[in-house]
């Protein structure tokens, strides 16, 4: 078997490529365009030829290659099965491992973006070392990524992890993306701290510095350091929320430890501050002193984790 | 390797023993009491003693076995490890597997009771043919048993599946076993039913045949069967609770296929009418048709869980 791998990260507006050793070492990244047009046909095609094009650059052979890693944005199976599309990229159903397989003969292993990222976090990342984690990513909506015994959970349906529609609320009146209303992503993302800012504003005429500029997750979490009350109000109930929805899946799969990434992870450990109380009321007393940690790849979390389903094998395919 | 497994489990007040082949055949089952004094410290030499003499009454050697495989109602890691001990039989934590491997040198898996139960109806009951499925027994409490791809998902200090602690409801005012209040134990267990039955008889003088007699989970399911719209109302809020648990559990590791099991599920699949619609609203789209079936086991679950640990793997001892 090669002992190099390629990390892909199909995302809706660029694919992220990443070619690896063994050891974990990013040797190469780069991207190219995702070209949507025609249901999003020549994605894999231009991901096939990106792929080769680096091989004969490198002087990198199949036998070279112990694989190719895939993750895209949709629920793929244990075999690699993209079982619902990707809306995203016009993708309908089809078995992506075995497609890109036709292209370059070597291992291919799928898995979705969110899941592969969870896997890279486990291998180089914010939880290296842990057999079982659940990556937690705050960005326009809550992701998570489930690992266990060192592979992705990937449910019967693709479906494990969908962590940011927990129920958490009954009380909410506005409708979720899902259709539902009162799940956790509508308090634990990005948009939601802007959504429970607006709504903590506008009970009274505390004065915040909240009240003028643009209100964010950065907004609210740099005036949280700035000492600001009304922030730190904010903040509070978001906490609560996440921290009662982590409760909630750490009694399910108790995992080692919780990483937390995405935008308003840049917030930094000052969040944990924040989520613990919660967590710590809702959880299961053996569950209560599970590890809180960054996420530490960024964006390239994808590619790590894509080239970690080969080099250090985490799904079914 | 044998083709015979022995599966065990230990309860606070017999030891159920069973003879397996590899096909899942019981060919034998019988009971020794458990005997809780000193810490406990003859229960497993009483398990070995037992055994041994089923294996000279029926003329097996240790080579005929594939192994024992043994339950215990504590939480035990993937190696075997009753990493809390078990205070209902007043075991401090030891290596399970190990220390029965000392009196019968056969391989030996040990899981947690709810656990092994979980896999027996995986391997022989309700969720025969799944590859991942949650059990959910409503009895005094709501415990969870969860599989994936074929192996019992322990977690990272053997608490995983403690579904019954998942919080639920911010407005109780009693408080849980685990110390916690609102937890869906508190709604979907046997108990649960009674209490949620109290407290809609004291909201009104409507009449119900629920007012005469004793309060039980039973009374409540038989009442909904004889049309008694007061039990009707008490079977809704109660699946309402437990739809929305389960929703929850779905939406981290989206099984095939719920089995419902304990003492609440002699109801009959009645409990799925009441459960399916919380379900259906709070669980994320593709999760929404998973399956549900009633356990078939009932208390011989945990011996064939055990048993089949060791015929078909389902474990990391």
């Amino acid at each position: 078997m090669g002992k190099y791998a390629f990390g892909v990260d199909v995302g809706g507006t660029t694919v992220k490529l990443g070619l690896f050793d063994e050891d974990g070492r990013v040797l190469d990244k780069w991207e190219i365009p995702t070209v949507k047009e025609n249901d999003g046909e020549s994605i894999l095609p231009d991901v096939a030829e990106s792929l080769q094009a680096k091989m004969k650059e490198r002087g990198l052979g199949e036998a070279d290659l112990a694989g190719i890693g895939i993750g895209v944005p949709g629920a793929v199976d244990g075999s690699g099965m993209l079982v619902g599309g990707a809306v995203n990229l016009g993708w309908k159903p089809f078995h992506i491992s075995k497609a890109l397989n036709a292209y370059i003969n070597v291992p291919v292993k799928a898995a979705n973006d969110a899941n592969a990222a969870a896997f890279g976090e486990l291998w180089q990342g914010g939880g290296k070392g842990c057999r079982s984690m659940v990556t937690v990513t705050l960005g326009t909506g809550v992701g998570g990524g489930i690992i266990v015994d060192g592979r992705i959970l990937t449910g019967a349906k693709g479906a494990a992890g969908e962590i940011g529609h927990i129920h958490i609320d009954d009380e909410e009146t506005e409708v979720c993306s899902c259709g539902s209303r009162g799940c956790l992503e509508q308090y634990g993302s990005a948009t939601g701290v802007v959504r429970l800012a607006k709504r903590r504003l506008a009970e009274d005429q505390k004065p915040s510095v909240l009240r003028e500029g643009e209100l964010s997750a950065k907004a609210v979490f740099d005036a949280v350091k700035a000492g600001d009350d009304v922030a730190q109000e904010i903040a509070e109930r978001f906490g609560a929320y996440l921290g009662k929805g982590l409760a909630a899946v750490a009694n399910v799969v108790n995992p080692e430890k919780f990483v937390i990434g995405g935008g308003v992870s840049k917030a930094g450990e000052v969040l944990f501050d924040f989520i613990k109380p919660a967590f710590r009321k809702y959880a299961f007393p053996p569950c209560r002193e599970t590890g809180f940690a960054l996420a530490t790849l960024g964006n390239d979390a994808g590619i790590y984790g894509a080239a970690g389903l080969i080099l250090l094998g985490g799904s079914d395919d």
